[in-house]
């Protein structure tokens, strides 16, 4: 199936937070989701943007029962390593269900590895879930590494009153 | 001890780049460490950086044997949540051997989280590596979640050959 991969837009945020949803659902976390594609359009559009995203789009006469034309995304940021420099972290990479096995997420991903390359990073690193065997024997099966199971790195979130209490112990008595 | 927390200065890149090599050491992985102060001062300091650091700082009354008075760092960056919006990571956190136990690395990562609190950000995250149970108890007591544990989140990375293969593959006919 023909399709494109290009530079989301802040016309495609709609689509994004949709199949945003999507992905949360699959992830078995729908509930997590809090943000809106106006969020969207403010984090990842401003002139210091918190993300980049590219869409997959098939033409018109391949839209979906729904209509849809933007069928998957790829969603990163850049990050930095205190031992390489630049890095890229690839937060979201979804292609609806319909439209997968056709090539669209290994474009997907293999343009973030150019955009990577391009900016002299050199890593792009990710998450995933254990259960998820499909998308972790798909990222093993391209040379990724799985560092938790090989150098036992474990992920941390301090978020809500954990934060809030966290950053209520600062000390005061300094400028930054 | 009485110490101080500051933003860091490009001058401060040198006692940054000792303390990220004394972190790998400790990590024993010292043969990773790639980058040196120029490329620190380089990401770090210019328009639109791609880190941000804190210096713990002691009186020189209280320096070491080495005459070091910069005896810890928080390095971080800005990321972004498809579900909750802008977030911090904390890649490095660090006090030198010597000055632990006195409260340091407390100050670092709580003036961290009112950083992220003042810009909005809903989570601070990090990794740890699952046998450096100090750090890792330390966490936990302050209300972190180990999500690797809890919800089965694995670290994946692309990087040298692996990263070059993929990027090569990129569909070749589309602008970004």
């Amino acid at each position: 199936m023909e399709f494109t991969i290009r530079a989301a837009t802040p016309e495609d945020c709609k689509d994004i937070s949709r199949m945003i949803m999507e992905l949360a659902i699959y992830e078995k976390m729908p509930d997590q989701v809090k943000i809106s594609h106006k969020e969207l359009e403010q984090d990842g559009f401003s002139e210091n943007p918190f993300f980049r995203c590219l869409i997959a789009e098939v033409p018109e006469e391949h839209k979906n029962k729904e209509g849809h034309t933007k069928v998957g995304y790829a969603l990163y940021f850049y990050t930095y390593s205190t031992w390489k420099g630049r890095t890229v972290y690839l937060e979201d990479l979804y292609v609806m269900p319909e439209f997968r096995g056709k090539g669209i997420g290994k474009a997907l991903i293999s343009k973030v590895a150019q955009v990577c390359k391009e900016q002299q990073c050199v890593r792009l690193q990710l998450a995933v879930l254990d259960w998820n065997t499909p998308s972790l024997d798909f990222y093993l099966a391209k040379g990724a590494q799985d560092l938790t199971a090989s150098e036992g790195w474990h992920f941390i979130r301090f978020d809500g009153e954990a934060l809030d209490k966290l950053a209520q112990e600062a000390p005061k008595n300094e400028q930054l």
